[in-house]
């Protein structure tokens, strides 16, 4: 495959954007990138979304994408792998630039949530799970995220109020975030006082919802000229059963094992060369399993990285440094894409005071259903 | 890009499977494809689906039909572009594997549509249209394309009886085609007949809907080693206005010409040398505005081809040899996928009745919406 280099970014705010409809808010993350590529338009225009088909009645949306961003007549394509809807877009742009179909390709995802009853959120969130073996059982998605996070606790000894540094510090890096969903520093025991939702988890252990797009413009990395540039050194995704009573081990995420161990090869690093990681934590327990699976702790052990504060900013593996799903906000297809955005971001070092010093190499993991389908990207810059 | 080629081909029939889950029909493809092409696994598994997520509550297709398949860990991934959704994954298979990331790759469509109340058919099938201003009017699919009929048929003055070559030859050719959903020939007696829907389209200018999965396995040209090997050698998309009504002319295929026209030029042909096309007949108006927008006729003169005899398996151009959407049925996001595995067994020599002789080119085109995504491919026997 032929290198290939991110040239812009785009982003639109996480918000309740009642006065946005779907198309207005992906087009504004697509114009936002031509803007920041200085490019007028490309050859192809990827879509990563989940659920516009049931919550917004718009299942061709890719078409309708490209015609409200100006760019009429396009290749266009959804692409949906659930909650990973947008490291998967990714995927398909990056092969569409790195097999010389195209020299240049839109990547974007968007989400459009919060014009509908939460219980119809809740629903077409769950489709995400296994529909005829965990929908059918009546198990939300936080229910199956919950009934993983008590076995965890049981397992590996943690208490609830253990896992509270995911949510402290996702919440504190968001304040310097102009996009993210919250802007609202919490305590620790803010985070013990908080309404359960299902025991264990409870509400600031879970990520909000939002209606929200951001977009990346591909390019092959043999045509920039000088300056400084953001190179896809590793992309994979792997998939595992969709219903976690299938796996033999309900507590490790194996495809964002497999796919980190890919992108950590075709990267040439391992995880101590990774200076900044923006990891999926949907629930805070995501962000334990994460750090597991791609080699930053031991089996029952990914707690203690945020109780010692190696994933601060200034930590060993700092995560979620603009807020991450917690507190930018979790508008499902979007989320992938804004993963990677924020790590372009820090690695053109414009994170202000959440920025890591000196970042060269960036880990983006974009997680589909309870770990079944995991997206890694890892970016360096050069 | 590096050269592609089918090396392997699975359909399952296409019925109202309510004894199966959408699962279990996909995988029954999927297996069918790998044991055709005489391969245990591939690199990664692409699903073209629209309605799953509406329609069978799942949204995380393809992890698991991997598994279901007995590929659990696979890259998997959804495409989604409508009712062009099996063009739109094959695709990006294509790119997958001409971009030297994958050695070969499964590229699949499935939809399970029949377990639910027509209505609610019908409300997911106009997803398919823009949200805003199509659908929110109580404009349904069928609606939409009866306005474009009539508006042809005003414009060139074609009566409702012109198009009955269309589905006539349709259901002649699915008699031969043990997996089309409907075995039953017509004539234009009862073509005139039929139960008007959404005037002037009528019950037999429509085609069905259905249960059904196909699949295609891909590998590199260049590792086939003699034999007959069937050739991608054109393949391209284009989009255009969602909405009917934002295109300066309603009755032409904007993005039919330009994926043909592009896929053309790959392949270094042009109409004439198209020996089989099978073309997405999800409405007889729709094959009169392919035919015309890919160069077959004239503008306006689509339906000349019928009536003279030119779309029959021993014409000009022949057309829907087995059986077509109308006849065959149309598994929305699996139809894509049928199309390319028609032509595959036409060029294979594998058609029995409605073989085309000696068929060495074939072309597949796959629409999403009315006309707003459209994929076109060129196949090549060598």
């Amino acid at each position: 495959m032929r290198p290939v280099a991110i040239l812009g970014i785009g982003q639109t705010i996480i918000d309740e954007q009642w006065d946005s409809s779907i198309r207005q808010i992906a087009a504004r993350a697509v114009r936002a990138a031509l803007l920041d590529a200085g490019r007028p338009s490309a050859d192809g225009l990827f879509v990563g979304n989940m659920m516009a088909g049931i919550l917004d009645d718009q299942n061709n949306l890719s078409a309708l994408i490209a015609d409200q961003s100006g760019l009429r007549g396009m290749e266009a394509v959804k692409v949906d792998a659930a909650c990973g809807s947008g490291g998967a877009a990714m995927r398909a742009g990056l092969m569409a630039v790195a097999s010389g179909e195209m020299e240049s390709a839109l990547v974007m995802g968007v989400e459009k949530m919060t014009d509908r009853h939460p219980h119809e959120v809740t629903a077409a969130l769950a489709t995400a799970a296994d529909a005829d073996y965990e929908g059918a059982m009546g198990v939300s998605f936080v229910g199956l995220n919950a009934l993983i996070m008590r076995r965890y606790m049981y397992e590996f000894g943690w208490k609830h109020s253990d896992f509270a540094p995911f949510a402290i510090n996702a919440h504190a890096n968001a304040m310097a975030n102009p996009n993210a969903r919250l802007h609202q520093r919490i305590s620790v025991e803010d985070f013990e006082k908080s309404a359960m939702i299902a025991t264990p988890i409870n509400l600031l252990d879970a990520s909000p919802i939002g209606d929200g797009a951001a977009a990346l413009y591909l390019v092959p990395a043999d045509t920039l000229r000088g300056g400084l540039s953001i190179l896809i050194a590793g992309s994979a995704a792997a998939t595992d059963t969709l219903a976690v009573h299938d796996r033999a081990d309900g507590l490790f995420l194996t495809a964002a094992y497999r796919s980190s161990q890919e992108a950590y090869h075709q990267a040439g690093v391992g995880p101590q060369d990774i200076d900044v990681f923006e990891l999926h934590d949907a629930f805070t327990i995501m962000s334990a399993l994460s750090l597991e699976a791609c080699g930053f702790s031991e089996r029952g052990c990914g707690v203690q990285l945020g109780l010692e504060g190696d994933i601060l900013p200034n930590g060993r593996v700092p995560i979620t440094t603009r807020g991450g799903l917690k507190a930018r906000g979790h508008p499902v297809g979007a989320t992938g894409i804004y993963q990677l955005v924020e790590v372009v971001q820090q690695l053109r070092g414009e994170c202000g005071p959440t920025q890591v010093e000196d970042a060269r190499i960036g880990m983006a993991q974009n997680i589909g259903g309870s770990g079944a389908t995991i997206i890694t990207h890892i970016l360096r810059r050069s």
